[in-house]
């Protein structure tokens, strides 16, 4: 549980990410690590399949981490991916172990409207 | 920066909108709250914005913080709300400054059907 450490795992897996080197970005996986994706109903077991869906992904991306916090062994980042034309969020938490990304979690935010109802009490960005 | 502190302040400013209690609510923030909704690219700020907007919106919440990451003045949640009918997820990046929630973000990730290219890697939850 060494909140540092963690900390800079993460921030490495997503430089691998970055760099488009899923060999690299494996190698911080846990043996029993899990990804869930909460919106779709997916899940990826394993390092295989995780370096397998990363390596056909559609797009080369490029990774901007906006924020990282750690607290013990969990860790939650915010992060901008873009592949020159798209953007993407992605909000993940992560579980470590023993120095290994043991479970991780993310979500994929999408623009939308802004409802008319509560225009009185808000500022446009 | 009393992580400990920060964390009961953020589960009671949940328990507060779980209970429709929004003055309660609103007691938490600081003087220079301020909120943001980065995907309708919204802002609301100030106490009296924020008790506004939930007081007028369409619906009873109940909520149950499914996760809570505290880390220095930082403080994140993965919710889960309900009003009978729907439920949404909300994973929101706390800012805590003197005892008092200074900044929020909040994300509101939505259901999408899982991708046919990756199914040979990923398995249904």
């Amino acid at each position: 549980m060494d909140e540092r450490e963690n900390r800079r795992i993460v921030q490495r897996l997503w430089d691998a990410i970055d760099r488009a080197d899923l060999e690299d970005a494996g190698e911080l996986l846990h043996d029993d690590y899990v990804l869930e994706w909460p919106q779709s109903r997916e899940r990826v077991i394993g390092r295989e399949n995780f370096v397998a869906v990363n390596k056909n992904y559609p797009g080369r991306w490029r990774i901007e981490v906006q924020k990282l916090v750690a607290s013990g062994d969990d860790v939650v980042t915010d992060v901008i991916l873009s592949d020159g034309e798209h953007t993407e969020r992605a909000v993940s938490f992560f579980q470590l172990s023993g120095g290994k990304i043991l479970r991780e979690v993310d979500y994929w935010p999408e623009p939308y409207d802004a409802p008319e109802w509560r225009e009185k009490w808000v500022e446009r960005m």
